[in-house]
């Protein structure tokens, strides 16, 4: 797949202007970069087709609005939602998040409840649930995991019970690496409790959308939150799958134009799915900019993607293996880890780490991750972070590696 | 001006796309047109600076954080802002207002206070108030205005009084197109209160911001509201001013990374301003084409596009006058306007009008603007109208009149 990494990589103009001319970009997990196909196809939206969508009875608007709803129906394809309806456009995983906790979240969940979430979760989705617990009295409980970042049967068998209101993680988790049994997890969640309706499955898909096939039905997931900017979208774009039901029966979570039936000066009722759930003029350019990247990783293909990501990790932890003083964090089997790899070095800060490599012109990621109470965990304060992408090539891999292995002996250690 | 406005024209691609030719866009009020150094300015960060911002210790993302917060500052300084902290990136007016709502609203109010509102705002600026309202067992009060738009000295010196806790106001009316009297209403509701606090000024300024000088400390505004698409800038990119003393005493609305000082398992710290109230990845792309736009339209000059504005609607409105049968709702005074021309055609539904000069290659929008309890007071379900901006030309809006005209014509009626 070096090859067709190659050939895709061509498609990235930022590899080629002439600053960026030697650049080893290894942090897609904060976010990719974006192929032409996808610029383009928000400028020429703008350049085209613009208008406010969904308000319009006149030509151009109602281009607008069907383009808009394209969007909305490949995105929902894309993780394989039943109906399109019930895809959210959101900002950003984040947004899709907070938007169930505060709709679903502080109106199903009451005093003496738990809700499950994993020790490995983004800030993103522990802070929304905090709150909820924090509002209505309710218990957060933690799912851990062995060093090597698995989470047991017995494990999830063991906090999942009766009082479960929610389940909320991440299928793929952004330190690690590794891929949780959500699918496992949601048939078990699904069997708790009294009324034999389970708790709800809320899974953060921001790692795991970009490097798999996702099937938001045979994952069991009852909400599905992904980032546009985490898989080739631009930013300030992402998206919330919900099941009908629930979504049909939340309340509004931010409110104002286009999510409305009817207003008077007392109240108002609102408008039928998706609409309820996005206020305000939409954001048709990023949405549509959203849709062309899901389609370039279908040319791309998910299964190339997931194969080389699994390859440059393989070239990056076998020759860590090799070089003394340097931790992989998680999993030893490189195909455990979606192109992530999270590591130390003994005796040298990870921040000083980042700031060498970014003098040999690599770009890597330093700090918590958004991941502290599992950084607490493990006992470290922050950590690198390689992540690769389907437009990195073996050659960066190797260099990267090559990199890391001098980097104690520039800051002066005697090995 | 019209030689300045086919000046600025040929900026707007759309408008020599072969498919829109012919159209005459005057729905500028649902969304502006975007010109190419907008366009340009979004397309080159993501083909030379494209990075997650705020969060990597390389070059790269460094760029990308000073373009990030350099727009930050050009979009602050637009408006007037005391300090770019203080400017919060949202998505649009409607989250805004919604974040105002939220964080403010729902944790300064209480039973028995009231929130005032006018009786022509847009729905986006009430139900968050009808929703806080609800929640805390407070009162919406309404201002009223005269059939020409116009909200009285006695009205609102009247209805804002010692129980109100918060002003929410449209500075330009979306439907009247008229310029509400902010600043005294500022003044006012300052001063009203036993504490000599006073009542905050929540300000919608989606509708007067792309048309006139803005100066938030000015107009006495605590919170002003603002979309980036209603000023030439991409959708999905808004913001937020508040006053710095409010926005530090106010807890967080959306949660998530970022936002954050230092997370547990039980708690966590939020970040200063601005961050603390931009969770999740920011849209570092839309926010940089959000700032050229802002740059560009002090290259056009503000008030070379308010009269412009002006001009249209006073050729729209003379025309008008001629016109059997054909009323414009709001202010009689074209220069109160700020190029919006809302009106209706005896015997037509204001849905034919839009639909018919659709044929026409006209644009115009038709319903109830997202503000019903306006229409309801009016006593019409829906209205037609016209809004232009600086790139509209005086040939296109003779050219609006001319077909206006004509529509009871080809609808059979014998005038």
């Amino acid at each position: 797949m070096n090859s067709a990494a190659n050939e895709f990589r061509k498609d990235f103009k930022i590899f080629s202007a002439p600053e960026n001319k030697d650049l080893v970009y290894l942090d897609s997990a904060a976010t990719t970069q974006r192929p032409d196909c996808v610029i383009e196809a928000v400028s020429d939206f703008y350049r085209t087709s613009n208008a406010n969508p969904l308000r319009g009875l006149y030509s151009l608007s109602i281009k607008a609005t069907d383009l808009y709803e394209n969007s909305r129906k490949t995105v929902a394809d894309f993780i394989n939602a039943p109906d399109s309806s019930c895809l959210i456009f959101t900002r950003n995983t984040t947004e899709s998040l907070n938007l169930v906790a505060y709709s679903y979240g502080m109106n199903s969940v009451n005093e003496g409840d738990e809700i499950v979430v994993s020790c490995m979760e983004h800030h993103s989705n522990i802070l929304p649930w905090q709150m909820v617990c924090r509002a209505k009295k309710a218990k957060l409980v933690w799912l851990e995991s062995s060093d090597d970042g698995v989470i047991s049967k017995e494990e999830y068998e063991g906090k999942i019970n009766s009082r479960t209101k929610i389940v909320a993680i991440a299928q793929v988790s952004n330190v690690f690496g590794i891929t949780n049994p959500v699918s496992d997890i949601a048939a078990f969640a699904h069997r708790v409790g009294d009324n034999g309706k389970g708790a709800v499955v809320v899974v953060d898909g921001a790692q795991s959308s970009p490097h798999m096939k996702i099937d938001v039905q045979q994952l069991g997931a009852d909400f599905f939150a992904m980032s546009g900017h985490k898989l080739c979208a631009p930013m300030g774009i992402g998206a919330l799958y919900g099941r009908k039901d629930l979504l049909d029966a939340m309340p509004p979570f931010l409110s104002g134009g286009e999510m409305i039936e009817y207003v008077t000066r007392e109240s108002a009722t609102y408008a039928e799915l998706p609409h309820k759930f996005e206020a305000g003029t939409v954001n048709a350019g990023d949405a549509v900019g959203f849709a062309r990247a899901v389609k370039y990783l279908d040319e791309v293909g998910l299964e190339n993607i997931e194969r080389n990501d699994n390859n440059l990790a393989k070239i990056i932890m076998d020759g860590f293996s090799n070089i003394p003083h340097v931790h992989v964090i998680g999993n030893s089997d490189s195909a455990k880890h979606c192109g992530i790899v999270t590591f130390t070095i003994d005796g040298v800060h990870p921040h000083d780490i980042a700031s060498i490599l970014d003098t040999e012109h690599v770009a890597i990621r330093a700090g918590h991750h958004c991941a502290q109470p599992l950084m607490q965990k493990l006992g470290v304060g922050s950590t690198a972070r390689a992540s690769a992408y389907f437009y990195n090539t073996q050659d960066e891999a190797v260099r990267f590696v090559e990199k890391v292995s001098k980097i104690r002996g520039w800051m002066g250690f005697k090995d």
